[in-house]
């Protein structure tokens, strides 16, 4: 495991709405990370589907950490910001955010996330994310 | 109960979400809807504040509900986009999110949330998120 | 005129896509920024109203001067993220844009704007926006 | 000329606003439209970049016209919200406005654009448009 990576994984491990969620990361690289989640029963909306705050969580997690990933060490990163389109009701077995880095920068880190759900290996995707990380001191 | 607080209790009780943040419905009033949030254990982010995801879930659904309360019966909203501006660190006793129409319509109601960290009484707004709701059949 | 009012108009006179809107500076005060602009035959969409462009380059103004306007001196701002929802069409004699600050920083301002168009002295919104401003050195 | 491209052509010099700009179509294929502007003399900012409202204009302009370009005819779109990152100063020879679908759909389109300063040659991303279209009637 690089430095890199447990960097990450330490700080999602410390995220308790992770655990809450039943996420965990799938893949981490220099400026993309992955995220994924099933679809608990303890995290829909009122029609059935996955919440809009679940997708929102792993796609701003994903967007968050794939810019940490380009920071130097002991460095945390907040979101200042963060829009969701949403394009197809979350339904499945699973979502997967697959979050990058837009433009690194010493103050501002722009981020997009994309987030699938998975039904059978078939992904769909159903939100794009923009946003906008700031580093802070650990 | 008027007709209106029966049907967004009822929508508001379908989303497994809202039971695992401990939410519940604040106060509705056509065009104004609140849910609060105490700040869970299971709810935080890696610096022990609340989640962005749980800032965001409630505000979605406050903006959510407040756009439902001025729509005829029979429907129900679903979010097209929504951003959120993150102003402080969650911290405190409880979330509350006051979600407000800002411009009704047909085939879409533009929304906006703010949310409020409550620590000893005492509010501190921690987001603004302005959306976009559109109207499905029930 | 006050010093904050002097750096603004200064900045603003720098502008040079103001002037080609017509536009002017109506109002400052501190955290709040008033411009308008007319819809000129030269700013217009498809459908003869006023083109999205004018109204954000204008919302977009008066949110930047409402965060300039709670800075130290020898500062000025850029936009690192703004979100328009159009409200109405921009339809009438003129647009007025007010900008005001919804949460001060040292790194960041965050920002919102609201957008009228005016008919025989009627407003109607037409636009909301929400942004974040970035203090930069002069 | 196809009918698609007639159609978009059409529309495009409908909007004085374009003129104003000296903006001009530069490619048109289905779900994909790209926009270039000169940065004129009239279309700055206060550091003497190109002026925010340019790059969102044609960003916005080139999001919508992919939309229309996967629209039955005879409709029109129109912008129902846009978040703008601004990633670096527009400055150079010309602005590229690359827009494409994200999610096509009967009510609502979702779109993104991509916006290049070119200098030399050499392009530069300065903004990253993320938005929501709406068909109306024409």
């Amino acid at each position: 495991m690089t430095g890199l990576e447990k960097r990450i994984r330490q700080s999602f491990d410390r995220q308790s709405m992770m655990a809450t969620y039943g996420a965990r990361l799938r893949s981490i690289a220099p400026g993309k990370v992955e995220i994924e989640a099933p679809i608990l029963p303890g995290s829909l909306q009122q029609q059935g589907f996955g919440h809009a705050a679940l997708t929102f969580g792993i796609g701003d997690s994903a967007a968050g950490y794939s810019a940490l990933s380009v920071m130097p060490e002991e460095r945390e990163v907040v979101t200042a910001e963060i829009k969701i389109n949403l394009l197809a009701p979350a339904r499945g077995d699973l979502l997967i955010a697959r979050g990058q880095v837009v433009k690194p920068g010493k103050r501002l880190v722009v981020v997009m996330s994309q987030v699938y759900a998975v039904t059978e290996g078939v992904e769909t995707q159903v939100a794009l994310l923009t946003g906008t990380m700031v580093p802070v001191p650990v």
